[in-house]
């Protein structure tokens, strides 16, 4: 049994707009389920553990909806490249190196301990092409406790030589062998189908994956419309599809039977966030990354208007931090812009918004996650902002505000759970 | 006599271009002067006391062209509003509580103790209208050992009744008092006239300040061409001037012999961009506050193109951040924002141009400061970057990028130095 309750300043979202706070409130997990907030203990719990986190922030999963685990190691780095020039001399190199399993279990147990002492509860991760070193990636992410999906990368054309699959029969025999070594060995670590994106991965390989999504029922993560120079290149090696989207969906990898989280979307027209919608597709927004490799801004405001599934993604290495306080607030900023800049019509997505999409927006991928209302998987975080000094009293909602924009996660978290289990 | 050695992983700027590291170097001061760095200690150094940081950054002078004291109690907070509503529910009100010297002593105690153990070394910073609260700051910060200018603010009108100074006759009194109790009190804190901005300042009281600035030297600090409708707004109440810094300029406060810094020129006409060339009026650049209440993008690279005096500000609490690390990157990031989305012939700040304003840019306004090149002012920044652990052998320029994108600052500060004093 795993049954205990938390007490502290319980800060979740309701709804998109609006963010639910109690102070010296009771967060109660049942075999890893919450059963609800209480402002008074009800006397059902009163024999549960207490965790007595008063005076701290206590928040619900955090998810990431897209990071690359091998290119934590040049986070911040090279930062004045643009995205062509960045993968070629910052991403494809540092990349190749996990051909070494020795560099792997280095590099990954340094990941895995920063992802842990984050906020971030729940992720999806990109790893490279070599199936050994995403192993040993998933074993270094189950000792964290955090849940997460993770890919072995496909990609076997228009990549450097020593970073492209030697043939798509060979990618795909590579992928099968790794879902079947992985798929059930792990209690919180599972494979996710990872394409690079359509630029490097020939049909016969999307192909070949379509049929490996269907007969492991796996989700699938890619990239999707991050700059006008990608989508060109899609639109001539896919001369039939209408959009970009459009080609993942011709092989089958664009959401309805295959849970898809698509990265970036700053570009997609209205027919794909058409098909996003009506296919279920999860986009992952990456202010940071779409900043740094001078992208643009994606649309945060039009994919909450039309009801998309969205949620937030640090994007490292394109995003230097795996802060999601980070994400929260440089989606919050760059909506500012893109409302200043782009279209005045946009209205700035809030920080109550922001929050959503880092808690219940991306926690759906990962199933009922991303709060602490009833049935919801038992997830938490807590902070203590404290590390901030201020003169003045603040309520909940202030502090929660203060501790986003401060990073107060980097000197302040006192603790994490995931499922009803203490991993800090 | 103040004579050390300071031994560690040396980096500062050479041009706007350049950043030079020297592994393992030798920093040397004299009485407070930078006798320049060396590979090898040079024999005549040798008894001088010797500081080891080995293995550590090394950084010079960092200075804050633009922040607001009583703001930092908000920092992060009510960040969805815009510039006007912002001013009313968050920044009038915070200020206007500095009328009681019990609150200000807490509040600036906070603020000088954060500012002490950020990285910054020299600040321009605006305290509120209030002398004796001013003065209560400037006591704070002498007590941290940085170098500072404060500006007791004036303001006489377009303002609320409860900050607002009751005639401009009072606020010229309460300044020069203000000034004859603070110019030659401190050794590094000293007084800069603060004319809030143009439409909170009568034309008698500017011509006025304009009379106390000659008398007694001061430098001048204010805000221009920040967003599109304080322009028009300008215009309106000085419908003679050609532009908003000529509105400045036609009082004497604008530059030539009264050293000035403006925050902000988002919005600078070709005009008043000269003018400021003219003038030597240096710009602080405050990209965090610039986004937060949507004003928009300075032209960064057009300033550097035109060799205008700049420099970095964070403008807390219009940024939410005192780092100028976080500036440094925001920086860059927001001139590829500009680049994108606004001019694509605006090649965006590199990080070593962003790095220079930080440092030499913003130095300029406070002597020969912002080097560790002979003759300069001897400030000295260590910071432990094995905070930020990394698989792979890094160089001292990729390990400075590392540092400043991934805030190594908020938990690897090591030591502080400023003309020459060990401050932390």
């Amino acid at each position: 049994m795993n049954n205990f309750v938390i007490r502290g300043d319980i800060c979740y979202s309701t709804d998109k707009a609006t963010i639910n706070t109690i102070e010296n409130g009771y967060a109660v997990c049942e075999n890893g389920i919450s059963k609800g907030v209480f402002e008074n203990l009800p006397i059902e719990y009163s024999d549960y553990e207490l965790f007595d986190y008063s005076d701290k922030l206590v928040l619900p999963a955090m998810s990431d909806l897209h990071t690359h685990a091998p290119q934590f190691a040049f986070s911040g780095l090279n930062m004045d490249a643009e995205l062509i020039e960045w993968l070629s001399s910052s991403a494809f190199l540092e990349e190749a190196k996990y051909s070494d399993l020795g560099y792997a279990q280095k590099a990954y147990s340094i990941f895995a301990d920063v992802l842990k002492n984050s906020v971030t509860t729940r992720a999806c991760i990109f790893a490279t092409l070599h199936k050994d070193a995403t192993k040993v990636l998933m074993e270094q992410l189950e000792n964290t406790g955090l849940c997460t999906f993770v890919g072995k990368v496909n990609m076997d054309r228009n990549s450097p030589d020593n970073l492209c699959e030697e043939s798509s029969d060979k990618s795909v025999e590579d992928t099968v062998l790794w879902i079947n070594e992985t798929k059930d060995k792990f209690e919180n670590t599972k494979p996710i189908l990872t394409p690079r994106f359509i630029p490097s991965c020939t049909g016969e390989l999307m192909k070949n994956l379509s049929e490996i999504q269907k007969e492991y029922n796996l989700p699938v993560q890619s990239h999707l419309s991050e700059n006008k120079d990608e989508i060109k290149w899609v639109q001539e090696l896919c001369p039939d599809s209408k959009n970009y989207g459009d080609a993942y969906d011709s092989f089958g990898l664009f959401g309805t039977d295959a849970k898809t989280v698509m990265a970036h979307c700053v570009y997609s027209s209205d027919d794909e966030v058409e098909l996003m919608k009506q296919n279920g597709v999860f986009v992952a927004h990456c202010p940071a990354s779409n900043i740094n490799l001078s992208s643009g801004i994606a649309p945060v405001r039009r994919y909450l208007d039309n009801d998309l599934k969205i949620g937030l993604g640090t994007d490292v290495a394109g995003g230097h931090s795996v802060s999601l306080f980070r994400a929260i607030a440089d989606t919050v900023q760059v909506s500012k812009l893109y409302y200043r800049l782009v279209d005045e019509n946009a209205k700035p997505v809030t920080f109550n918004e922001a929050f959503y999409l880092a808690t219940i927006g991306g926690g759906e991928f990962f199933g009922k996650v991303g709060s602490f209302e009833k049935d919801y998987e038992f997830d938490a975080v807590v902070i203590d902002d404290s590390v901030l000094p201020h003169p003045q009293a603040l309520g909940v909602h202030e502090r929660l505000q203060r501790a986003v924009y401060l990073n107060a996660d980097f000197k302040g978290i006192t603790a994490k759970f995931v499922k009803g289990k203490k991993v800090i």
